[in-house]
């Protein structure tokens, strides 16, 4: 897997964290935390997706506390959060775009890692969600929110993700994960979330679900 | 443990999941979640607890991305409550006769598995106890709820896969960790779990606890 | 690290669970939880920060697991709590002042543990944070409240953690990890903590963070 330990991956690595670590780090600013809440909930949402993998698939100790750029990315975060978040928010656009640039990378990484360690490619597709979106799961819990993820009335953000550790996985299976291939897939990912984004895509709920008896809060 | 690798006993553990898998999919129904929130919730009720068992003592990659059963039958609990959620909860004593079943095998098997993997009798109990309660916590967490087997207004939990669990560790330090004395031991556990839903047993709380001041939400 | 495994530091170890545990079986009578939530609230409160280390740095079946001790020691504090809670409340300070004493000693030990499984000097630190804010972390999450650690209304917690953490990593670094060094980088610590205590020292928020818009629960 030359292509994913090559220094522009790297560098889109730390890209992806660093905007998850802003979504962690603004969510802590909205829930009034101190200095040191928005620290923790950017390395959780930055590294949380990653570190779940890891642990799973015994990348032990994981890449999050092996690698010091991955430990000091979300710092940077919180340090703009800290000083700038109006400014942040008001940017919440491009922050969007640069999530669904991280969400398309993590989700083809995730596979590739995961298959690397020998797990079968549904397992390895199953760990590429997980190290796309675990990250923003753990900081809604950690919130003491619904994480978004689950929500009917936000955008798709699984079925982006899905779309791109399948494509990745079935690359894999056809002895085509070439560099490419590889990044077209992530593409797919992140222009389907922009798409969802854009076009305010659902997910629907149970089927017949009468929303006057909605209980969502 | 040739008897826990029977096909007998890998049927009932499907059962076990996908029973776990349904209270998970109709909570997210009932929080109003997307499909894609059904599913999460189904395979983090039906995997969890395995899950976290595996994580621990160090079986990785966990059982649950090994085998893809175990994958795809949270998502066919999934697809059965997505249509049919009302009339899955209409049987949903049937469901809570099934989930004690599961919590029977799941606390033996979980018991099980950790002596196998060299811990103590006391650490393969508390774990077998972790199987059989963990996934239904970490639903619980995900739906940014009170773990229900936590609260003094639901029925007991706990006490049936302790009971279980500890009977396992007892047999298999007293040599007499037989097929028949295991699923003995399932059974005692699901026995006295439908006993606590039949007649409401609840565990008591803190001693002289004031209800007057209770702000339990 | 002899020092680390003499019988004073297995004691202070064990006195460090157990202060913890009584904050989470505290927490639960608060929270009305029955005496088996007494007993889940106050085994992850005392552990759970080893827990989460040992699992990222591979030392499983982890400590919590293998030492009977660290899984009795909750259960005394469950059953003290149960019986005498409103004695344990009064003494609140007492609690708070121990509770201080594990904070010093774990962000110690746990940075020593994380070094020793070759961890680097700041990923080790990192880790000792883990292992003294953890168990509290994943107590509120239980009982589904917003972590206190992460709120600005409440007194700095992470903040002595990681100056005991840094200042053993670079103890660790200048080759001076002498039992008394660790002893002061653990003193120090406490001390700190119980400052914050006495003087209610708190972390800020987000720069101009309006309070009026604040929307804290």
């Amino acid at each position: 897997m030359d292509f994913f330990s090559s220094p522009l991956v790297h560098t889109l690595d730390l890209v992806g964290i660093f905007v998850f670590a802003l979504s962690g780090a603004l969510l802590a600013v909205r829930r009034n935390f101190d200095v040191f809440g928005l620290a923790v909930l950017a390395e959780v949402t930055g590294l949380g997706g990653g570190l779940f993998r890891d642990v799973v698939i015994g990348a032990v100790p994981p890449a999050a506390f092996t690698d010091l750029g991955y430990f000091l990315t979300p710092l940077v975060a919180t340090v703009i959060v800290f000083f700038l978040h109006p400014v942040v928010e008001r940017i919440n656009k491009a922050v969007l775009v640069f999530d669904a640039a991280g969400l398309g990378l993590f989700c083809v990484a995730g596979t590739l890692k995961a298959h690397e360690f020998g797990l079968s490619l549904t397992a390895s597709a199953v760990l590429g969600l997980a190290t796309a979106a675990g990250g923003g799961v753990l900081r809604d819990v950690l919130a003491n929110e619904v994480p978004s993820l689950l929500r009917w009335d936000r955008e798709m953000y699984a079925v982006p993700a899905v779309v791109g550790a399948t494509a990745t996985a079935l690359l894999i299976h056809w002895d085509r994960a070439t560099p490419v291939a590889m990044a077209a897939a992530a593409v797919l990912a992140f222009v389907l979330r922009l798409l969802a984004l854009r076009y305010n895509w659902r997910a629907p709920r149970a089927w017949n679900r009468r929303s006057a008896t909605a209980d969502e809060s």
